[in-house]
């Protein structure tokens, strides 16, 4: 096993979630870690970069193997940064972003802090993984099968790389360890959120938005979205790109629209 | 023409931007306008949601045929709260969302907050459409070559809308209405930024870093890139989709991996 590999570790939920010493913990064998995290967190914020203020990059802790280094910015400012500041000469083996306190399938891909900074790897040519746990937001989750299954995944990773164009997307179901049925392949869920504000009264008398909702599975019968596979007990693995263009769409709208 | 439709418009330069000015311009023959834009600049916001703090929604002005929000989220909260808030018994007909100060090309999507607001509606089951001019975020800029091109591809787009599951993103080039080459159908083009902080140091000898960079375009050459179309002057149309699954490698994955 390669020992040397140059690992970089992110996050949406800040430095201090337990999901990030789980993912530091799952690394750990395969090389050396430089972890940059968002200082706050930063759930939701998709692949948002900040533009009009600056940001700081700290050194937090040190120790034989892993660094750790706090960004006041978003995650996809984590590895911009980290890319620009840290790895100048050499370029990180892997980056992996997570583990996510909550699912990302389907629609949650859209928002996803933890998939947007996974997103930002491949812009920069970098093999990049995103690991998600689908609890409802526990911040004392159970790690455990993350860990497990998410190292029988990286040795798959390490010998057969997927093409330089693609993130893996990983979702881990919130049970057990020991009732994880296995990993399968997934695609993305259609589906959305619905209901999504909680509108509230402030002592003055004006009126005040929490964003909340419930989602709406588009596809409940299918037997290979990411969702759906979670939702029976197995950890979906799905690679995705950045070229959004729906290519059927252009050649048909090409042939119809006149725009002379 | 149909002046009944109902018609959501959007941006992330926030309310006071001269493209939300030309974009209602460039709507208003076409239906009953309601503008909820951001309270403050949101450029880089992507789709970011708001989960941390409430948000507010403010009605600020009200005329024939149009009225304004100001909302204190993103571009995406922007969309989700008109939806919840104020399109409770009726669907908008359309969503128009721009003009953004500035391409969202290539790998602008990524971050862009005007596509965002775009790909929510996208979720919502609005017909979307995302205009950006290729200004160098100059506030004062031109905006009459977007206006006259933008309303022959509204008429197309009434005429024959695309799938319910594309967005469609316009970037107009910044030159003379009279210098526009036409509209082309386009794809996303490959690219990515470099040379990313400008570093500096505070009066109290500490580093911290603004984004800059400059644009790495990786297919110079390409004649149907978003990105080279509108170098060449002409307006660039492209269809983008919700789904980011690479089903090729999709396939090429479940094949050679063994994850048993």
């Amino acid at each position: 096993m390669n020992t040397q590999r140059n690992i970089l570790l992110t996050n949406d939920d800040g430095i201090g979630a337990k999901g990030l010493r789980a993912l530091e913990e799952m690394l750990r064998p395969y090389g050396n870690i430089c972890v940059v995290a968002p200082k706050e967190p930063q759930s939701g914020m998709s692949s948002a970069v900040t533009i009009n203020h600056s940001i700081r990059l700290i050194e937090y802790t040190r120790e034989e193997g892993m660094v750790r280094y706090i960004c006041t910015g978003t995650p996809v400012d984590c590895v911009k940064i980290a890319m620009s500041q840290l790895f100048t000469d050499n370029k990180p083996d892997i980056l992996v972003s997570g583990i996510n306190h909550g699912a990302n399938a389907s629609s949650a891909l859209v928002y996803s802090g933890t998939l947007g900074a996974a997103a930002e790897g491949v812009l920069y040519g970098i093999p990049s993984i995103g690991f998600s746990l689908a609890t409802h937001h526990d911040p004392d989750a159970d790690f455990r099968g993350c860990v497990y299954f998410g190292r029988k995944i990286l040795e798959q990773y390490f010998l057969r790389p997927p093409a330089l164009d693609v993130f893996l997307n990983v979702n881990v179901p919130d049970i057990p360890l020991e009732q994880i049925r296995g990993i399968r392949w997934g695609r993305q869920g259609k589906g959305a959120w619905i209901k999504e504000f909680d509108k509230r009264t402030d002592p003055h008398g004006h009126p005040y938005y929490w964003l909340t909702g419930e989602y709406r599975n588009d596809e409940p019968d299918a037997p290979d979205t990411d969702q759906n596979l979670i939702g029976q007990g197995y950890i979906s693995i799905a690679p995705h790109h950045l070229d959004s263009t729906h290519y059927g769409e252009l050649e048909r709208l090409k042939q119809n629209w006149s725009l002379e």
